[in-house]
């Protein structure tokens, strides 16, 4: 898998993202090859509750020349050069006139910060600090920005559905407006398009499963503005996906709700998994969260994350590259959703369908026939299951009771349900 | 504030207070320059609850002289050396005849205790232990007590009320029947009048407060016979003023609740103030919480004090003096109840106007233009106000949630209600 | 009562007791001479839930022979060197043949296991390790096993009844099917019925007293079958008595339900005894808390003992003897489940008839006649009791917030009950 993440990374880096425009367009076209994505074209001005679609913003060429004509900096070399959502612009400025629209990092003096201007209209461009001190203040410089802002274009938003026998949904979403940023973000769309297709091979899903590749912000938005009275009903679980790239340990931000089946599935996977991890409450800056727990929503979606955004240094830099990111991690990112959406899957109230007294076990073959053997591990783990197995714990409530990991539980389980001496909860 | 107060202290301390009489009568007239007392005459023998209004008790004189003629123990000299509600006599005794009727304290020879007698008729005096050793054995003792119990009489009390908006009340109730006492009990009244001319002088109060200047026990039973069934619909939160002046570290006892309005704001100011406190669980020992968190009633009160009632050596002797207490830390005390008011009358469940996602602040001046520096402390508490503001948090659930302080929150709060994006609960 | 207790014990070791048999029946006629007992014999074959009762089994000799004639084995000796259950057999073996029936320990080389095959025919022999290493693999053996199954019979068990005002029972419920094993079991049924002899001579039982004497397992799933859905009503609380006579520290086992009157009063007593003890959450393993708390009963039974089944090393082995017990320790038990049944007979919600400020304790002799002396110890508690006497409290909730021992506010309580302040909840 990983190999192919690189090769997928490989070919996305370059393009330039950002809320809207052509680079979003091709962006999706290349994950078509991984996941059946559904694009819908939302019209620049769509409003969707307080805010609008802004309008389409594309750009081909963006430079600055000295006087001497030599491009000192060129959106040809890296995106990051530009500000997002620079208007158009072409003319010939002083230093100090210039100095008004070049944006740096003091404290990172080699980093290219990444920056945009989506809701003011603005030109600018980033780059090093150490390269804007050594601008020469006595010279001129030519600008040209070759970028349009269409009030009739459209933001493009994709959509996969792996339908399930309950029209309950879980909702993968990540977010496709950054331009070439490694960890936040190329690796959500990518974690989100593996976890599609391992998914797809699965056969019986109970769950009905969402994944929403859309701008930040306004994408959410837009798509709240969509689903989001239906999710009120029927969102059992979902995840945001958004720095799940680098070699760093799990992090998991909580949903706002605190204990949503995703937290307790999230968390049940993560402190029965080796390893050290991040538990972080719920917070409501950082990244689609802030829309999806609104609290006119309050869905139930927590994150899980390698090393979360904001606190790594390289956040928002130029840094956030491909060395800063391990597919291999991805590889694993993609295994441990996997593991949590198999627990939201099997997550149920098990039904014991002899609960006065012991069933006879030992007659089914499930219990030694000496007594005073039956003291094992597996057998205790079984009279457990069938104690708890009374509508009132579901097999996350019988796994924090039990102190018996989920992996444990569950092959019992099956042998129960087989015998017939455990049901499930819709059965 | 408090040159004011201690001028105050000064006139109120010699005046002989007790559970009755003229000395309480007194104390309310000077208390009316700075409060708007309505005063009440409770006759003796007024039933309430398993409770009568005793008879009332005034003191002229009273003394002890040896045989030559000198008066070694004098009323004139402190009031705390006559046991209060000490009936009349008028007799010569022998050393131990007289015996019998002294008080001291072995283990604080130096002081003078503070006792009283009400249901049970008795007379005595108070004395230092050193004193007390000192007598002759051999001499005789002439006593004179010219005091009155006239069961025509009455029990004198005191009210001032603050219109709000609302008829929901907040009780502030303190006590008025100790003779020279400066800790417990002249800074209570002292520190409710000032509470009152300070909340007097502001405007648009939303919460009705009631000032309750009554003798301890017996005027609290009274006061609930009169207002309890109405106070169990319509008190608020409240506060029983006692042992306020003292310059040690706040302490708060908490309600019989433990969660009341009262609790929690008292808490949440003292938590996000400088300086130790100390917190403690309600019992049913001490003031007057006795008579308000009755389990028939329960009310909400609460009660900040400096240094909490038996705690200090200097309780109930004449070592609860004036240099005990500091007037600093009495308009220290004010100033603190002052803000727990503020912070109740702030304290409601505000309501997100736009709660279906973000609102879009940077449209209305309120978010940075350029992304990725929406992340400053400001802007963060701004988001979880309206993160918070789903009807089902109110401030200072918010304040807790969010770990900012009240402080913080609140003009924040003002700003968004100003731009339409925040409501108050009623309107 | 030790004394007697080990005369007792005498009678009752060597007999033969299995799951059904005459042994069982034996057994109950001598403890019918402490407790008056009621016996039912339940056919084998009798259904309950997903049980059968199985076939009576009886033994009368036992024994394995060298080639020299010598009994090497003998039932005889120790009724724990049969494998209960074991089907009738003669024959002549090798040594190889006779191997796959000797059942050891060879972590305990010196102890005979207790071992039995219920549901599984088979026959068998327990010896020591050393014993079996000792034996000559060249020789050839007699085995004689003079048993019967007989699907006629019937399972012997035992009830007694003590009534008091209320229908709700409190139930002892012990077990009477290992042969001579002193801790596990003979500790269950001696302490139980001096348990019994005890609240037999006591008046005015709140609670009706159910004891049952029946083998583990089958026996408890067979009086669940009778008395099940009665008791879902109407059992108030009760215990399992197992392991009880050990002089280790006490143990108590959680009800499943892990807040059950039965915890709480148990909980509370040990708390406030001398010395540590063990707190073990409810785990479905163990004796018949399986059946007594499988999901469809969840009765409030919990289990004090001395040391628990299972982690002790004499445990199931010819080492669980009368060495290992101690008649004082298990008359300490006896004691002590008396003090938790007091205090469940005493636990109600009392009610403070004048809850509307305090009562006026002083008039009833119930409080000093000098104020500011009332603050001793005894008039704490006093107060606390007649705060919390709610209707929301029970005596042990009272004790747990006022944090004074029951013993401390029983006498209080009476006092305060004589004078009219307090009554009982029914009245």
């Amino acid at each position: 898998m990983k190999d192919t993440m690189e090769a997928y990374f490989d070919r996305l880096w370059p393009i330039s993202r950002s809320l809207t425009g052509n680079g979003n367009r091709e962006t999706i076209e290349i994950l078509k090859e991984l996941i059946d994505l559904k694009v819908t074209e939302v019209p620049s001005g769509t409003k969707c509750f307080d805010w609008k679609v802004p309008p389409e913003w594309n750009i081909k060429e963006a430079w600055i020349k000295n006087s001497k004509g030599e491009k000192i900096v060129d959106f040809a070399v890296t995106n990051l050069h530009i500000l997002g959502y620079s208007v158009p612009f072409q003319g010939t400025l002083t230093y100090t006139e210039l100095k008004e629209h070049l944006y740096t990092l003091p404290d990172q003096p080699e980093l290219i910060p990444y920056l945009c201007s989506y809701y003011k209209e603005r030109w600018g461009f980033c780059l090093s600090h150490n390269q804007f001190l050594e601008l020469d203040q006595d010279d001129t410089y030519e600008v040209f920005i070759d970028s349009s802002l269409d009030s009739g274009g459209s933001m493009t938003i994709a959509e996969a559905v792996i339908k399930g026998t309950s029209e309950k949904e879980i909702l993968i979403s990540t977010y496709i407006c950054h331009p070439s940023m490694a960890n936040n973000e190329l690796s959500g769309p990518l974690v989100s398009a593996f976890i599609y297709k391992k998914l797809k091979e699965q056969k019986d899903l109970k769950y009905t499963y969402r994944f929403v590749f859309v701008p930040e912000t306004i994408g959410a938005i837009y798509i709240l503005s969509k689903y989001g009275d239906y999710w009120k009903k029927n969102l059992h679980a979902g995840f945001i996906l958004t720095c799940v790239g680098d070699p760093g340990n799990f992090t998991y931000k909580k949903s706002r709700r605190g204990d949503s089946i995703s937290d307790r599935a999230a968390l049940t996977i993560l402190n029965q998994s080796e390893g050290d991890f991040n538990l972080v409450e719920f917070f409501p800056n950082g990244s689609d969260e802030r829309q999806y727990c609104s609290p006119g929503f309050n869905l139930p979606m927590g994150s899980l994350m390698r090393t979360m955004y904001a606190v790594y240094p390289e956040y928002h830099t130029s840094a956030d590259n491909k060395d800063f990111i391990s597919f291999e991690a991805m590889e694993g990112t993609v295994n441990k959703y996997l593991e949590i959406i198999e627990l939201i899957e099997r997550n149920e109230n098990y039904i014991n369908t002899m609960p006065y007294g012991e069933p006879q076990l030992g007659k089914r073959g499930l219990y030694p026939t000496f007594t005073q053997t039956g003291n094992d591990d597996h057998i205790r783990a079984m009279m457990w299951i069938l104690n708890l197995a009374d509508g009132a714990h579901d097999l996350i409530a019988m796994s924090e009771r039990s102190k018996y990991p989920i992996k444990k539980l569950l092959p019992i389980i099956d042998k129960l349900i087989e015998n017939g001496i455990l049901k499930n909860e819709a059965s």
